[in-house]
């Protein structure tokens, strides 16, 4: 059997001018990076454009060890909807190299439903990331030296928030303690680094509408505290223009192909359960401006990606999803039902209707949005017909339908049925119900999120939250909505219970202010913004050779 | 008066294959990154060619704060071979992005002899220094996660030398502590970032003729010693393979081109002060396969980069140059000779003669390799004619030629004297006369760079560098090429002795050896591989418009 690099790296792309010319794309919007790699800037009349595409927005059960494919059948669909004569993109997440060298691996989908390039893609791609970096370092570098030059902004050098940043799983950078060797390199102070995805620039690259756009937040940015314990902002460091051209670039959309020829874009990369989790405002708007039919994706599962996208996304794009597709697997919801991940591949109906349940609350909880929702049920060759016709059975008896797809090993061909579908349910009228209006009070909107989306008790604040929260509603941040950092392995904050636990509180031990992007993350249990590598990293590995041939890249 | 950012933004720039075909690059040759940046690799019979073009070496006198504008000569001098009717290109490094938005500003010329486009190739460029940032910190944090799992290759944390690196000027992450908090953030260490550029992935890859050369070096890479004092290299840990993935495009040479369309390609970007200090074999090598007169530079004076690119570079790339170029201005030389950086602008006749002695150090040092040399006098307006003068009797009187050009104000126009005279020098028959064998012990390598390049006494090691070279001695490293890592400002080790001091000592107080590079890095006096931000760091002048235009690059 074929890994997927091996498929990839075998693929006959069309030149990504072709791509483009299907829908519409014409050269003088067209920036090359080789020859099947591309930025894209639309011309004014398109990029103001408000007839939109249909949107499909596809989220999971809770992921397990055991991968549910969500991207992979988020590119399958697509291929599916060409395939049945519709004018489809896919508008995706950028892959972290911080993962694809650690555990977790790329995101450009697996099997005939994959993203191609996909090394490039998986690794520096067009330098999004890089330029991501490079200005979250830059910023610290000014901070530090803002320190260093008399400290003309009184910053309190205890109360800097603004962290450093790579896109590396770096455990051992998470807590350090910089500015050591004498007066000449700077002031001592404890520090860290968060992966590049989880900086707020990421989240700002996503949001931001134009470059101008991107300068205003940038110059909200709080990056910490003076000694009267105000915010200091990046305004206040005079920085916000140089920042703003080192992202000149990366504010732009990426273009690339299914190995069907179906235009993707890329753009952005947020982690899910540390961020917004979802690809960029501009390249989904983008997306629904030249289609007729948008798949996109959430990270992880409906209670982290799903529902961003959903309370905060879509207020933004100003556009809701026209259905909901939740991936599950027979596989997952086995582990989710106690099933031991060593015997996955036998029949195991208990384990099975057990996990059904975590199933449940997703559908629940994207249902009450009032967008339709759809279930696909992602095959894998062990899942026996009785274990299928369960999961229908529940989803069914559930007021939803479910579709079994085979994308992996058979691309768009695999989810015919299902975009058949959903070329009916995404014509249906729905009225979009928000969960919850910005406006509310912090403790409301983070109690609404973990009662209906999570199906737990409530909110449990730190004594430190507590006082942030206090501090935030004298400044009006309390305001803002909220991006729930968590662990994506549980409804709860404990990565260890799974299926559908019930009256868990959700544990809040701090909040961090994204005055830029325009929410609080509030971080709950004992979730990480730096990663760290597992004993054996993918990186160990990959290869090249001569020829240039890459090899264990996944 | 135009700004060189005004300049750059204006300029009609031609397509990047119509560039290329002017030296015979064909499309299949070319990967396009936008529409005026590409990378190219030569098909197989041109890049196995061993019919090599004129070599043109551009360095320069101990720079100053007036600005000497090697970058600048270096180009306008390629304009004005193509001028006069030669096919020309330019090989050069890449500007690093920390001093760009710190004190030094880019490295893309200046007024009418600019290589373009300015803004992409001083930020981003094709991501060749993000690729090595990434690939960099990937390999420490696979150090560091080999001793959190277990540390199964017996490794003393505290002789780990592989640092982390970003590119950014951040003194404040010179000496760190990293690991803390916890059993599950690593194992506590010092630790420190260098600036990219200071890398030996920098290094290697502007050394490496191709991908498994590439791999090859970065397996020989020491990145520190275990318990038993034994080098532990990059092989022990088993990732050459996915980090020479992550350069697996960054080793391809870039090629852009001046304002008067000349190809140029930039690869690589070590710094001469702490690494060798030139631009890509593999550039260098290609420009000579494709041009009948190739222009490059070393960094800094001829004491750094011209004496790196002679000793080191010259064996590897297996060609001399076939003329020296030593860059000097009158106000650097009224600088070197004491006079007031305020008072530059007047006639200053004798500091100019007791500068001269500057110059002269360079004329004997570059012409003991015996190289035709010449000396170009990179005019400024307030210039008099009495000191050109007295530059030209100086030189002519020490047995070489002089001439003035004014590039920056006319482009190739201001240096077609220079070019006509090159073209004649080049054809010159000369034998080249190494400084050193890289087999001799490393204390004769130093002494003969001190005396016969610096003019000075020889060199003082500390007792750390004693033991170093006695332990080097053992493992036979003492037998590779020295890289000295020396202020720029002085041809000894304290930046404030200008001009031309004698009897002096160089004081060497650490080695950092760079296997996979391949040399010895000597750290002499104060000098530091992290610069910091300066009071008023260049970001704080750097802005962006609605419509893209960018205004305080420079």
């Amino acid at each position: 059997m074929k890994t997927d690099i091996e498929i990839a790296q075998a693929a006959e792309l069309w030149p990504i001018n072709k791509v483009a010319a299907t829908v519409g794309i014409t050269e003088t919007e067209l920036e090359p990076y080789g020859y099947d790699k591309a930025k894209i800037v639309l011309d004014e009349a398109k990029a103001t454009s408000t007839k939109l595409g249909k949107l499909i927005l596809v989220t999971s059960i809770n992921p397990t060890v055991a991968g549910e494919g969500k991207s992979t059948v988020t590119v399958g669909l697509a291929d599916a909807l060409a395939k049945i004569g519709q004018k489809a993109m896919v508008a995706l997440r950028e892959p972290s190299m911080g993962p694809v060298m650690g555990m977790k691996g790329g995101a450009t989908g697996g099997g005939m439903a994959q993203v191609v390039p996909m090394a490039d893609i998986n690794l520096h791609f067009t330098g999004d990331f890089h330029a991501l970096t490079s200005a979250h370092n830059t910023l610290a570098a000014v901070i530090d030296n803002s320190l260093q030059q008399g400290n003309p902004l009184n910053l309190d050098p205890r109360r800097i928030i603004w962290k450093r940043a790579l896109d590396v799983n770096d455990r051992a950078l998470r807590h350090i303690t910089i500015g050591l060797g004498g007066p000449t390199s700077g002031v001592p102070r404890e520090d860290g680094f968060d992966i590049t995805v989880a900086s707020e620039l990421m989240a700002i690259l996503t949001l931001a509408h134009d470059l101008m756009d991107l300068k205003a937040r940038i110059k909200r940015i709080v990056i910490g505290y003076n000694y009267d314990k105000e915010p200091v902002t990046v305004a206040d460091l005079g920085v916000a223009g140089a920042l703003t051209v080192m992202l000149k670039d990366a504010i732009k959309p990426n273009l690339v192909q299914t190995l069907a020829h179906t235009p993707v874009l890329i753009h952005g990369g947020p982690f899910a359960n540390i961020a917004q989790g979802t690809n960029s405002i501009k390249a989904t708007k983008t997306a629904l401006q030249l289609a007729d039919y948008v798949v996109t994706e959430a990270g992880f599962g409906a209670d982290l990606g799903g529902e961003k996208f959903l309370d905060f996304k879509v207020p933004l794009l100003g556009k809701t999803p026209d259905t909901i597709v939740i991936v599950a697997t027979v596989r997952a919801l086995k582990l989710n039902g106690g099933a031991d991940k060593n015997s996955l591949k036998n029949e195991d109906l208990p384990a099975l209707e057990k996990g059904l349940a975590n199933l449940g609350q997703h559908l629940r909880s994207m249902a009450r949005y009032g967008v339709p929702v759809v279930v696909a049920i992602n095959r894998f060759t062990t899942d026996t017909d009785a274990e299928l016709a369960s999961i229908e059975h529940y989803v069914v008896e559930h007021g939803h339908a479910a579709y079994p797809v085979t994308v992996w090993a058979d691309g768009g061909a695999g989810a015919e049925n299902l975009a058949q579908a959903l070329v009916e349910t995404t014509q249906q009228a729905h009225v979009f119900n928000p969960l919850y209006d910005f406006s509310e009070p912090a403790l409301d909107k983070l109690n609404k999120i973990v009662q209906e989306i999570y199906g737990g008790a409530g909110v449990e604040l730190s004594s430190k939250a507590e006082q942030q929260l206090r501090t935030y509603a004298k400044l009006g941040w309390d305001r803002l909505p909220i991006i729930m950092a968590k662990t994506q392995y549980s409804l709860s904050d404990d990565a260890k219970l799974l299926g559908a636990p019930r009256d868990f509180k959700i544990h809040i031990r701090e909040f961090v202010p994204k005055l830029g992007a325009g929410f609080l993350v509030a971080l709950t249990g004992t979730i990480l913004t730096m990663p760290g590598l597992p004993k054996h990293p993918a990186a160990l590995d990959i290869d090249i050779d001569e020829h240039g041939v890459i090899t264990g890249l996944s």
